[in-house]
């Protein structure tokens, strides 16, 4: 299997040189396009559009139709990993994912099973192969997991957004029960990554987007330790072709330079963070990808691409950055603002490269 | 007007040597307190309790009557300015704050006044004054508002807790719209903190709930440069003794350098930053605040115990820490566990000093 044609994005996660900086955007395939919201009325609900690997790549490669693109993202849920765990996954309009069955007894959580992606989430890989088929090798396909920590909020709490004090208190009385399902948490990632990696995945992403509401201390221990152990576990290379990994913790920007060893290629940075400060700390052990305020988006055209510049000019001169937001697109996105962007960043990227 | 009799806080504050390490909890009167609930019962809406001094003195004190905590803080609300500047504030059950006219409009930007505290906030100076008298000079009482930012997001946007879109689409196609009401916010915050000053208060404390919602260059432009007018324009001394700023933004522990910088004495420190660090970034220049996380609260007296030795071990020997949460209080604690936190707190503390 060759090198996508277009392979400007996996070389800016290893820190190649690249002619201009690739650009991907977070939720690229998402609500903010008419296409998307059409196809998912059609579909009916938000999971049936994950399950069908034809519908998954459909608006997978919506986005890509639209605008030049450096990546396709497989369209799927951080959630899938607790769904196959039997937690009872849904989306209730308006209100994010929910789960029915949170786990909060101690037999639930002795219980729990690493889950097996073959025989449980064998519609992600089969997207995963449909996509990269119907790429036709234009642009890599990125994989993705959410961190064992990041899945243990929604498994506890039964939902995101919370203020984490379901698992807060299990991870202050009981940080064994936390530790157990970490690690099955990590194992599942583990086995589920490599899974999307064998079927086609060209570079995999972590979302760790809860690791933010941790203390320092709890941080290292319940979130990065495991984000680790998963990097330790994916294969490194597939097809004779190195699989990068990206591993983006939302609220993160404190704890970069431990990021940077934990066996990542490239780092996720949000708009909170000073990207060419970010790139000093962590010196060239990783490639940095981000970080425009996804509120930018809401303005106009010329807006974005005067702050397009401020980015590129925060990270400077030299290879590895690949450009993104530091959080997922709005819905309220104009479609004509994305195109600014990521026009903005092919033509103004050169002068750095 | 002499010091009070307990004045750890207030020479922690400043940096100088005191016995043990002085502890008060953001949002101590507040509740998680079962005597709170039922004078809130009593007095019929949130508001009213903060417009009447007399409940507002009582509530003030409930937690100084449970615990030997080293500071009282005036029970009031951070949106008493834009409520005087006439946004309509109310609070709808189990939803926050909320304003009925959220600024929206050039023109009514264009007539937003500064409010005079004495015109429209004297209740607050009633409430400060009523409070020093009933404390009796035993501890020191803070008085407080929030940051010039924080309060534009409230009005912009028209609660808190969004995902700051109004606000942000303001910050980046208007900017000299938000200037003029952070110019505004910054000039009533100086007058009502100076006017809570000569009614009594012997610190205070400028909350930036929301500064951490900003990028790094918008953070620095549109809210640390307003933090630091209003310490520029704040009563330095009251009645012969030195009144200390203390400066918190949530999420602000990548900006700790500048907001050393910015005229506060002491900074407030959310959990996600390990202490023992912000201590050597900032070193001699300001004194720290925190850093406990609230969900330790919701465990068992024993754990309180053993994570409140972990931060005074992690800002270590020396003065110049206050011990408090990183952020409020949950109105889920146990009040037996806020016992345990003081107590820990003055057991622990002398070790270090």
């Amino acid at each position: 299997m060759p090198s996508p044609k277009n392979d400007t994005f996996l070389r800016a996660l290893l820190r190649q040189p690249t002619p201009y900086t690739p650009v991907w955007i977070m939720r690229q395939a998402g609500r903010y396009l008419p296409e998307y919201n059409q196809t998912r009325k059609d579909a009916g609900r938000f999971l049936d559009l994950c399950r069908n690997p034809h519908l998954a790549t459909e608006v997978t490669l919506q986005p890509l139709a639209r605008y030049p693109l450096d990546a396709a993202i497989l369209f799927s849920d951080i959630l899938t990993i607790p769904d196959a765990m039997g937690l009872g996954l849904y989306f209730s309009d308006g209100e994010g994912p929910r789960f029915r069955r949170p786990l909060r007894e101690e037999w639930e959580i002795r219980n729990l099973d690493v889950v097996d992606p073959y025989a449980h989430l064998r519609y992600v890989m089969d997207a995963v192969s449909q996509i990269r088929k119907a790429l036709a090798n234009e642009v890599p396909l990125i994989g993705f997991a959410g961190s064992p920590y990041t899945l243990a909020c929604y498994m506890i709490e039964g939902r995101g957004g919370t203020e984490f004090h379901e698992i807060k208190r299990m991870l202050y009385a009981r940080p064994d029960l936390l530790h157990k399902i970490l690690e099955v948490n990590a194992q599942s990632v583990i086995a589920y990554l490599n899974a999307q990696i064998e079927a086609g995945a060209q570079t995999v992403m972590i979302f760790d987007t809860w690791g933010g509401n941790l203390s320092d201390a709890a941080f290292r221990e319940f979130s990065l330790a495991y984000v680790e152990r998963v990097c330790d576990g994916l294969k490194r290379s597939n097809d004779g072709q190195t699989v990068p990994r990206i591993v983006f913790t939302k609220g993160g920007g404190q704890w970069l330079e431990a990021l940077a060893e934990s066996g990542a290629d490239a780092l996720g940075i949000d708009w909170s963070t000073n990207l060419g400060r970010a790139r000093e700390r962590v010196g060239e052990s990783v490639a940095l990808q981000g970080n425009l305020d996804p509120a930018v988006l809401l303005t106009t055209p010329e807006i974005v691409q005067s702050e397009v510049k401020k980015v590129l000019a925060s990270f400077g001169p030299g290879d590895g950055h690949v450009f993104n937001l530091g959080h997922g697109i709005s819905r309220n996105t104009p479609p004509e603002n994305v195109a600014a962007l990521v026009d903005a960043v092919h033509a103004e990227s050169p002068h750095y490269h």
